[in-house]
């Protein structure tokens, strides 16, 4: 019986790349030159709120998955393939997620056509959950698989009831939408919903069954208590670090594959413009422009290296955490279109509008980072490392660390309002600019301890 | 200092993704529905090239890669930002490749406009080999990163060196590239095409030298000996894993994106056909045909895990098949686009060599897994875990589960020859089927184990 490292790991990688490419759509979205910004961005807040939902569903099934293999010390024939039939439906999910939304834009298609999007999506969810819960009946029955500890445990039944209820009332909701879609989509949609909610639902379905019933099965109610999940369960570091890797490498890529898509000049190009450099240059911009979001995302890694280097493990809340860091990063394609749309000054507004929409996804990413270090810090003795801790060696070069993006992103995105000048070729222009702010850090920072501690 | 792990970790994902995404230029290819798939097929045969081109090169870039974190215990700051700067450049090859496809096709075109596409080509590689040499210089310049048996190892100068060689022909060539490439865009190619064979100079470059200067220095003839390369340095396989989990994982998210942007219905559509569902049953071979690829890549990634779970190293020419299984794999999006062009034997002709060549990928694939097997196989006390060796427990195990896909395929492929019944239909069907195979050797194995000890 293998181990189950890789297993989880190939997992880790599924997940992360599927969470992150559903960007695309919101991408292939046409920026047009003429008309003002801030009307097509709010024109694609629909869009962008589709692509966070999904990449919150689908990184909500990692977690789950993660806590499912926390049990599991090593991975027979059997969980190999529920895990590949599981990602599967996974890697299934940007079609159906595509489709409602290009048919929930206004209810009247759906209710004029017909209800299948919000079918389909629901018996996808149906299926995923389904093999999640023949996944863990499996685990908990063979114990030659399990981790020591968890076979010795004595609360083992209960924590197996408590992942199955997690995985089973998703489920019902997803069979009751089924169900529903065809009389009312939007009540389909509204169970569906539900699902974000179902913790909750859990709630009262105990406290309903333990009316009627008496206090027979606690199992429901383990890990219903929201504090205790989010702050003492906590997660091995290693399992963050694939996910997050796989999200930061598949941004990279989702832009160059856009720029290959976009502005590789045709024959006709060429012919039109005289030579390739020429057809080239007609969008120079654009090399600025992807080395600056390289360099951006980077240091977001680099940030992420050092952040999760120190830590010990993660609860719920820096994992949490983490994933909104992961998803306004994921939003990097659509911040590098626009920087692209709008090169410099000369397009006035919409130049100004596209440095704030990078300069707030460039903070978002870089503060949700800070959470994750300033809720660790509740229980350094739990989740921190010696020297990260608050009178350690390195604790002030973490936290300086952290603090350059957001700051740099605050500074940037205050100035635009104050001048037209601080346009795209600025903003790129700082971002060049900034991995020379880290080295600095890097070498100051020795000398810094040095001198203080002589005094 | 952190551990070096995650840096090699999140490298490889990077790696592993651009080595994969070219084929997107191929699949991208329009496939007329009407004209015979040989023809089209052997239309595509230079752009299939170009993939199979820059997949070795981004891979050979990756396996250097390997080399040189192997020497390191501890990445530091430098190091890791002058990684980031190689996975930049690297992230960036997708645009000269496609680039340089563009205009490659006829001579003609890059003599007659201009010959920008072959210079950037050779500078983007320039740079690639001269990050690479600045980290190889500061590695091997600071102690404390690297591991304790480099340092303590005498020849460390000679290995030091053979690397800087290693980076710095290529880089030459590239230099040279540029230099010519003004003067004929042909000259410029081939000088580029010889860092394949970088290897051969160095040894011709050696031989001059010790003519000339006496046998002064043997650093630049280590590591040349390519039996010695091939078979005797070994790498740890944990990185083989990370690459090949990268390919696994983007080629299916690849295949989903296509289905995403070609067959989601449009409103336009859905008006034509009068219901979503009408409008998506125009495309429900796709559904299937999606579950038979993802099934065929799963099973594959299955035998992977299997073949790697038994070794305790990898040789480099096990590394090199390892790769041309990948580059197999990476060709089943194009794979899976003649499958849904050419459903069902009504295509006659087309539909058979649909089959053939998704059965011929097939083959590839799982007879290059097979090669690394048998590779593994002839140094067994040195590769390969106690239970996999010929007298061991799992060893008849491994050789059936490696060998069902190369018989299934050889057979749908001479079967898809005598009938033209066996459709892309049968294809898909036979696929969907296969797991009963795995699973049915999972089941009698350990019976027909126990039955033989018995007698
Ligand atoms: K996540
Ligand atoms: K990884
Ligand atoms: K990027
Ligand atoms: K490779
Ligand atoms: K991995
Ligand atoms: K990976
Ligand atoms: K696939």
């Amino acid at each position: 019986v293998p181990s189950s490292g890789r297993v989880a790991a190939y997992s880790d990688a599924v997940f992360s790349i599927i969470a992150t490419v559903m960007i695309l759509p919101v991408t292939h979205t046409v920026i047009p030159e003429n008309k003002d910004l801030r009307s097509t961005l709010i024109r694609l807040i629909p869009n962008i709120t589709v692509y966070i939902v999904s990449y919150l569903i689908v990184s909500g099934i990692w977690i789950s998955h993660v806590w499912l293999f926390e049990t599991i010390q090593r991975a027979d024939e059997v969980v190999l393939f529920l895990n590949l039939a599981l990602l599967m439906v996974v890697t299934f999910t940007p079609f159906v997620f595509t489709l409602l939304g290009q048919f929930s834009e206004s209810m009247e298609y759906l209710e004029k056509y017909d209800v299948l999007p919000v079918v389909l999506f629901a018996a996808t969810f149906m299926c995923l959950f389904g093999i999640q819960i023949v996944l863990i009946y499996y685990v908990f029955k063979v114990e030659r698989i399990m981790k020591v500890e968890v076979v010795q445990n004595e609360d083992k039944m209960q924590q197996r009831n408590a992942m199955l209820w997690g995985a089973g009332i998703p489920m019902i909701l997803c069979i009751l939408a089924i169900i529903c879609a065809p009389f009312s989509p939007l009540v389909g949609l509204i169970v569906l919903a539900l699902i974000v909610a179902s913790g909750a639902i859990r709630k009262w379905a105990y406290k309903i069954y333990e009316k009627y019933r008496g206090n027979r099965d606690s199992s429901m109610l383990l890990h219903i208590n929201v504090r205790h999940r989010l702050l003492k369960e906590v997660v091995n570091k290693e399992r963050v670090e694939c996910f997050s890797d796989g999200v930061f490498a598949i941004v990279a890529t989702l832009i160059i594959l856009d720029i290959c898509e976009d502005d590789i000049p045709t024959i006709d190009d060429v012919r039109k413009f005289g030579t390739v450099s020429a057809a080239l240059s007609q969008h120079s911009n654009i090399y600025v422009a992807y080395a600056a979001t390289f360099i951006a995302v980077g240091l977001l890694w680099s940030m992420h290296h050092t952040l999760l280097h120190y830590m010990m493990n993660m609860n719920r809340l820096m994992v949490f955490f983490n994933n909104l860091a992961l998803a306004c990063i994921g939003l990097s394609p659509l911040a590098f279109k626009m920087t692209t749309a709008f090169e410099d000054h000369k397009y006035g507004n919409n130049s100004m509008t596209a440095v704030q929409f990078n300069t707030a996804i460039l903070f978002l990413a870089a503060i949700f980072q800070v959470a994750v270090w300033v809720t660790a810090l509740f229980h350094q003795n739990v989740h921190v490392t010696q020297e990260a801790a608050y009178s350690g060696r390195d604790h002030a070069y973490i936290t300086i660390k952290l603090s350059i993006f957001p700051l740099l992103s605050l500074l940037i995105y205050f100035m635009s309002f104050a001048s037209e000048a601080i346009s795209v070729t600025v903003f790129n222009a700082m971002l060049l600019g900034s991995p020379a702010l880290f080295l600095l850090l890097r070498v100051l920072y020795p000398q810094c301890t040095k001198f203080c501690s002589r005094r």
